[in-house]
């Protein structure tokens, strides 16, 4: 099974059983972009939370297992360099307009060195906002300095 | 003068004033990353904000103006559709990786529609943890709801 | 469900009913544009509108609700960055040439900012002239000025 | 002389004569977009415009001849294939989102054909909206039925 | 069915039928270009000319009917931007080489504007040399002036 | 001097010049897509050509000679695959839409094998037409059988 | 059916009548190359050639014929621009390291033209060599020099 | 000195000496395409040879200097991934076409691995042919077997 | 049976078998990533290897038979010439920052030439380390001097 | 300063001063290849280090400086996505080749994570080879295993 047939099944089956990631995301303990991205085939998940998600969207026995192998990230946007969903386009624009802006920022706090993409978490709030509610993406990852030897 | 000329001549200036973006901010009342951005020609500045830099940084009058045009954007990237330097990178690997999950659960809490990246903000803050500190970036942007007509 | 599957039975079916997006635009008392989107899998419609169809065109209830989901959009558009079909290819080419100009003087008019693709509409209409019937595309979109925080 | 070494110097007499584009288009009696779009290098100006605009904008004669000469278009995008202006990039989001169901409903409603970006005028306009004021954007091109031979 | 269908099944159909290219524009009054595009799937025949190939090829009535619709065009090249075909790279190669002189020289001689490629049409002829005979490609399309306003 | 170098001059001479392409191909007795092809740095004149070209534009020697050397070509395209200029593109988008068929009708006249764009001559031409007048582009090219060992 | 399928079949047929590809060239008097880029579907075969390997490798009426139709050439590389197999990439690093040299060379002994790829050939053979045995491979096309018209 | 500032002035060196490669061959001992590719900065020169050509060519100390050392291969072609020269293109194009041929060839013929580009020799020769003379390029490289490990 | 198919086929036999790389590396005497790389259909197997590999994951003899076949060479990473898997790109993301430090200091060591990828072997080991244990990858080529002739 | 004129600066000092990487990296007391990503502008050096060289080298303050500043990355590369310079390829194809049989073989070993490109080091050593000494390179980076949140 690939992850890209696993996807089709789990997504099917979330539909079915009539539940949203935030739901999803109470049942496992774990933040609903992650389940999300287990579940898109571009994370692994833990045993336990894997079997809590057969569970509760009554998946078959390969699918949790395969839930939890480890993915090759990036697949899911196929071979688009850019992306062209309007939502995912945004972050791509905005670190093409901030991207300099906030390594700068970041390095001047920290010194030479990056943001994990590995040991990182994101968590998507509301916002409650008279003019319109804003969605808050809040993305935390361990800085890790360049190692010179 | 174009954005590229009033970006070095700014960024020199900074440095032989030895400020950093954080003072910056502070002098201006604004956020670190946009005033980087506008002194990078990535965002324009509001004229009270374009004079104190002038006063702090010593800038020319018609540094000052140029800090407050309209620019282009995206200019900073040159042409790297995908970019290299390794801390920009991981912010591209984090949609390529987490995008399609983010989109579905943004979705499944506001509706069919995307977070603006133009009502928009971005801070970055340190969190102290004892196995290393954590670069913590949130983004804030008005959701905006697709129109149908 | 995916939405080029659902693509191509809606337009089989409007095919067979053959009836067209004018048609379909005023029974659902949506824009021909819009209608179209949605059945080309690049929008969501509305639930009436999408039971609207559902009976003009005769659609199972699997295809009446997947007409109702969020899009991943531009998917229509392959792989390929640049348009290939001439009618497309134009309205790239007018940007290609006129976006700067444009650019300049939205931006000379409203400040710095840009008009919304997302809380925007789009109509076709002709225009009678004894030299060649002329096309006539009008775009709305909200001024989105830049927040500056 | 260059039609960029022409759009830098014209662009620069405009600023010192302190000047809309909305200005010279009255002045011009032509589009601001077109008035524009000549002196960013992508269309030629008539004589009269350009004599009217060397007059206005105290240009050399030099300048006021190249403004007539016939470009080489789309320069003044660089290498870029993908826009990254976020302005410009909307118009070409839109083409990706509702490009082949303008297609669809330009066809069904004129027949196998395109819309002439040549025969082409483009206008730019506020609409007042207490939500929000809005761009209007009225492309109005020939309509260029195929020729079957 | 998509014209890739359509166009396999037409082929297959001509190839058993035995007859040319050349042959099927006698029969239908058009170019023999022309009338292989509309088999490829590029163009739409006129009913009267897909009603003809239908008879001498013992097309079915929705092979007949689908010869009809208007195509997206560009699609046989797949995703290549430069095509590898010798036989049809020789032709983007004469762009490359010879594109910026036929632009002036097409300029020179008609003013501003270009050549239709839609009321257009295009001929294959061989003239006899006894050094080996030549392929002669003409090349027809209506001088469109850019419209300034 | 490189051939960009030659271009610019050569070009600056003929505006003072105030000659067409037309006369020049008059004076020097080759067709005018050559002669500007050679003075465009992507072909190499014949020395009496060169001289002619020499004496009409007043060109310096070190220019006459330069005209005489082979060029590496395809380098007025710039990085560009897909050329933005209109008049340009539409070449390129005639062999999208009609290569596949063109190369079919020359391949069942002719056998396997290709038109040579080396033994090769183009012409540009116009066709009076009360409906507009007609741009007529004539590519005459040898016939080149694939050599089979 | 397509080249695609033909080559599966007959590379399958080839494996099962255990020759290589040098017995099959003297079985049909043809270079070991080319018979092999017939098979892969790139050149098409003489018809007594593609007879003589129905014969030997056993293959159905239809599989003959189409090793004798004329390919569009190129497919088998797919969508890459640079290949990614190490034996085929090294040719391609040789053009990228020597092209200009030898281009200088060619042109500087045989006057402004190409080696034609058309009417070529090009053979591969092994040179014994103590310090390990070397692939000798030999081009060999027709000088074509420039028209000038 | 850049590579690039060394080609230029050698090859002008080369001019005004009114040498070829062919006779810079018999001088440094050396391949024509070998002396030319050091000369272009794709290969580093042995130091006699280099002195020889500083003798013929007259060239200053820095540049018999700059011909020995160790170039960034690949830089002459640009950007481009595609070559743009037609001379150059064809060797593209024989990959292209008879690529999957000739490692099919080659590896039956040696086993698995590669022929070298490093330890790899190049030459260029005129066959006589009364039809047309031809260029016959012949690649010497030393087959490397793929290490199992 | 294709490459892709036997890649399949074979990483579901080791799943079943519930064997790692390590283990089968033991089994056949190979390393680790060699064996993996025989099984992602990216190498050749030696025939003693492929029939242990066929014994203890139990496979068929055709899949003993294909691995030992010669693959070409890198169809496992699709069109994507930047990789999307994070593991992976930090070896294209080293390369980007190091790649022209480590060719200086190679060639200072040992010449104008190259480290083959051909004569080559690679191994992966774990590094104990208190605050993290370590990967140590180990690249060894043979030293290729660049032939000059 | 940019980086790009500093890199220009310290090689040519460095040339000047006849010193190799390796006596440079004897005198800082760091990696061979660090120093010189230092010197090309891919890497900061520790203050130390910078002034060290600073003294071997004779450079200015402001280059002292400047080899301290941190870098913007991958720039060394220009707009290259693929390496042309044959040694760095090489590095290129083993991860085309190898890098999905590496990430399996390192996962199955450490868990699902990554090896940091950043908490990272590499050095360069010769093995003595009577059949041709080999090229070792050693990648040591920490593991970083996936956060799950």
């Amino acid at each position: 099974m690939t992850k890209a047939e696993m996807c089709e099944k789990v997504l099917a089956a979330k539909k079915s059983a009539g539940v949203t990631w935030q739901q999803l995301s109470e049942v496992t303990g774990m933040g609903a972009v992650y389940v999300a991205s287990g579940c898109y085939g571009e994370s692994s998940m833990p045993p336990e939370a894997a079997e809590k998600l057969g569970e509760v969207l009554s998946l078959s026995d390969d699918l949790v297992e395969e839930l939890q192998t480890y993915p090759t990230k990036g697949w899911s946007m196929g071979a688009k360099v850019v992306p062209t969903d309007p939502l995912i386009y945004r972050f791509y624009e905005i670190m093409s307009v901030y991207g300099a802006s906030m390594k700068d920022v970041i390095q001047e706090e920290f010194g030479d060195g990056i943001m994990s993409a590995i040991d990182f978490k994101l968590d998507v709030a509301r916002e409650k906002d008279p003019k319109g509610d804003r969605v808050v993406v809040t993305m935390n990852g361990k800085f890790l300095p360049y190692k010179k030897w």
